[in-house]
């Protein structure tokens, strides 16, 4: 098979970097083009780029160049990991020329026609492009994954709304550095210290979290049903979002039950072999203390979200705590497992 | 006025060098007394004592004896912040033995003849004690502060409970690693890491919060009927724990009632200008991403909680954040307001 | 005594803030003035600066209205934080608009004619001024002190060149984050890391380290000979820059006179007691493992240059680690004793 | 090929964690037998073994039983990460039991008859072990590796002494947290700080650092001739000590001439191709900030030791920055080398 040539837009980000490393040997796609801002553009990768993940650069893209975030010459297909500001416009006239822009940035998630996507929670809302394409008139389309918060919590709803039905969430946060992208938390803001707000991250949470359970029904997408609340907090850890969770569900169920739930929970990424779904969306770790970021936030090649202590709560019924890396689940990941759901299911032809 | 002589049981410690230093220069007691484990006693404080604090080892106690734990030739009054495995025996040794044993202890909390105080929160439990001589016909007694994670939750609901009643809460924390003690965690476990469960940690907090706001009737405690739940978390901080709370009031409320309940609120402690007491038990700040452990948690001297982040919570009907010192506020400072209490009430005469 | 109104510039930056933290209750300075760059410019202080040290920013100053930097309005006395790339022309409109400049930058350091001060090391260095406003044509003048790496071990190495003449000298230094200012260093390079290169700071130490122990003579400052080279690398430390450091003297000395050189050291600012000067400038530790960031950088406010580990070196003669406060000895208090030694001397009148 | 059964004394530290992480998929050796202190004898691996590695515990290794350290029931192969207080009197146990003990223990390292080796810098110590039987009159023998700090040293300077020989040298390190094995170091104690002192470390750097470069001649090693001095420190880093080297050399050298000197740097490992060696075991970076801890200390799988910015020095003739990985590199991959140079000569026939 021909592997399909793709680009990047932001592309020296910490998002972006994560793009570059998940595409290098990647068995469909093939990194052929990227582009940054305009104090990139111009440049090799390898000067534009401050290269921030413990693997190095691939020696492939160190001589690359920096485009501008214009459509001309741009591959069909572009993953995009623009600041949000500039996101929404530049998004919206590559899919206007013509391209299909899959998106980890917050601009366009809550639009009614675009589909906000977890492979394995919601494949059918992939559907919303048609509503999209007829109303925008776009050749191309956009497609986007949630914040990296939301992920980690969603993706653990998920088998639990399709056997008990959520009823209420409560979400505590510690997330990690890197979610703010670079060079992002100044050392003395964050060292020793917890900061308890992240601008605009609660919102998007409550929101995505309902949206990601959502029925798609006529066209449109009705939100779950369920309350969602959530607390964001930052802590000193570089890749990996920890979450404390409770939550009340609409039928009985055990905690066992619960267990099997997540254990057994498979979906299309993992039916159609996706390359980059994890084989276990969900794992289940029993110990007394994990998951920990440590020690389980590589686990399926980032690609999981890892579930532990699940016990009763005196407030809602059931708590536990989920783990899942922000940067590939989260973000570059999510998006690249988006772009191959969307090939395998033939809207990239 | 001559000052009391006073003891340390468990001097050693990370609470115990807070004790150390914080009874340096009180006007009311003198730390004439000091004991610890076996393998410390004999040796002078200098000597068996890793000191961890950023201010030095007062030079008075260099070169005091560290004796075993033992009560012959202790003072009336001991502090004791000894490991609960020893405390449960050792404590009721000195009570039995006349001595009054302000505990930070754990062992001995929720034993229905024991005080478990806040000064600001319950002063009248301290009555308790009748029950306690009564009982066990001691002729000392033992009077105890909360956990370190309970005391910022606890301090914040009371003003809540006093004007509104508290129904449920569900407190997330993101726990310091003194709180572990010394050596306490080993850097190869939480650095770059949050580690989601602390042994009997939540369990404690959900009791204690229950009797610390609960009434005192016919000699003893009746729990509050408030529902809390917690989930427990250590982060990379070194001092101050950091709680994300939601709250369901019994009674309607603002926003702003909750903040003037919270700036309004003060106590006997205040009342009766004990040395160690804040001005302000509870200090709001209402700037989008306060309080922070860096720039907060030495507020009042370590022995206020600093909340902030008050908003609604689509699941309970609030949420905010708070903020106290965990070796302050939450284990040396608390018990010595206790016993600044009890001097002030005359258990001490 | 009617105290001196003075004046900052680059208020609002790490250092900046260390000034109006020292300058309150300054009993012979009154912060009266202070200027930051355009972007903070006609806010308050409050609004302009992002305050990160760990007591609260003072409230006298909350108010207080941030100027261009131009010299119209400012008093005679300011104070110098800016980034050197503005400090080098703005400084010198200030002295030619008849203000002295007692700066933090590195721009005029190394000018002939502009004394590198350490008021302990070189205070005769101030007559320097002389040639500056005879060859300038200035009203005022411009005064420095040193890099925060070169002060540590400047103050270590003058006791030695005093009694027994320095010969070589050779320092590796770790350093704090605090040095790099704020937003400096962001934390995902430095986090889990040491970064072996921090721009123009090893030149700086080396020339800066002999004109220090220079000798002022016909109006000139005759380095000193010695050989001086630095290796500089940045830790994950707040505040407080650690030295590995190795000498050679000229004379012959035993470890135990180096103590006594190093205990015995005092100077004009503590003959003349002047406020900010330590009563010790040089504390030296005779335990194992010290000096320690933690334990030891406040010594003296932050003033002393702690010294440990003194023990043979197999290829210089000696070794030991010397410490010192960055953002304090390394920099606002360095120039405020500077400051306090030109009131002293007459050079304020 | 039928693979080599080995064991390691120490399996479940630090560094015995590596040897399993290493010996997984191993193509020569295969793990078969293991032990540990007395209270994790009687164990299954899991149950002993707090993991705290990466990278997960191999499922191999999960039930593996852990013995007790002696030598019945061992194979003749076995790796030793002991606590040097009980390994210089278990590994004397197994050699004269007839095993091979490769070990990373200081215990017998500057022993006259014992190879202390690097298998790029000294294949040739190897023969050593003939003076080792004879004298002892053991069936088994003992080999070891040095001190991880050693090492990074020893392989920078190697290809300078071959080529120019080395006068003198005179290093800082800034060493990881791991080096001092688990629980190790109390976050307490490190965190935001740098600990100028590790107990017998710079002792064991200068005399292994002159036994390493020496000569053997007549079944004895001439230690080389240089001055080594060395100052040690911990820094808040996990794996990876950086050093801040100054080197004299014997005869004049141009900075290209020492960069080439360690990129042609290869020797018998590399010739023969042994399974764990590095291909490049010295890699150049000539980037402005480099080595870095995050960035370099994986190259080679942590086999590499990684030099940077080489410039001249004041007082010595060179300076430069040396990375190597202190539990791979330094600890568990250098003993795995010493077997694989082992077998590859014949010595485990």
């Amino acid at each position: 098979m021909k592997k399909m040539e793709v680009g990047i837009l932001g592309a020296t980000g910490m998002v972006g970097q994560r793009f570059v490393s998940l595409l290098e040997n990647h068995p469909w796609f093939k990194l052929a083009w990227m582009a940054a801002s305009d104090k990139s553009a111009g440049k090799s990768y390898a000067e534009a780029c401050q290269w921030r993940l413990r693997s190095p650069m691939p020696d492939a893209v160190r001589t690359m160049l920096v485009n501008e975030c214009k459509p001309p010459g741009a591959p069909q297909l572009v993953f995009a990991s623009l600041d949000s500001k500039v996101a929404t416009d530049v998004e919206k006239q590559f899919a206007r020329a013509g391209h299909v822009v899959v998106s980890n940035s917050s601009s366009h998630r809550m639009e009614p026609d675009v589909p906000l996507l977890i492979p394995e929670v919601n494949p059918d809302h992939l559907a919303l492009v048609r509503a999209q394409r007829r109303e925008r008139a776009w050749q191309g389309m956009i497609v986007t994954n949630p914040n990296c918060t939301t992920v980690g919590l969603a993706m653990s709803l998920a088998p639990l709304e399709a056997a008990f039905g959520v009823e209420k969430v409560l979400m505590t946060s510690m997330q990690a550095v890197s979610g703010a992208g670079y060079p992002g938390l100044p050392t003395l803001d964050i060292f020793g210290n917890v900061i308890p707000y992240i601008a605009g991250e609660e919102e998007k949470v409550e929101a995505e979290t309902k949206k990601l359970l959502g029925k798609l029904a006529g066209g449109r997408i009705q939100p779950a049903a369920c309350a969602v609340s959530a607390h964001c907090n930052r802590v000193l850890v570089e890749d990996g979002h920890t979450e404390s969770i409770s939550v009340s569900l609409r039928r009985r169920a055990t905690e066992r039950e619960l267990i099997e739930a997540w254990r057994a929970y498979h979906s299309v990424p993992q039916e159609k072999q996706l390359p980059t779904a994890p084989a276990h969306p969900l794992v289940v770790r029993e110990e007394a203390a994990r998951p920990q970021v440590k020690l389980d936030v590589s686990t399926e090649r980032g690609m999981a979200t890892v579930i532990g202590r699940l016990r009763p709560c005196a407030v809602l019924q059931f708590k536990y705590t989920a783990l899942s890396h922000n940067t590939i689940r989260g973000a570059a990941g999510a998006a690249l497992l988006n772009a191959e759901l969307m090939k395998a299911e033939g809207y990239l032809d």
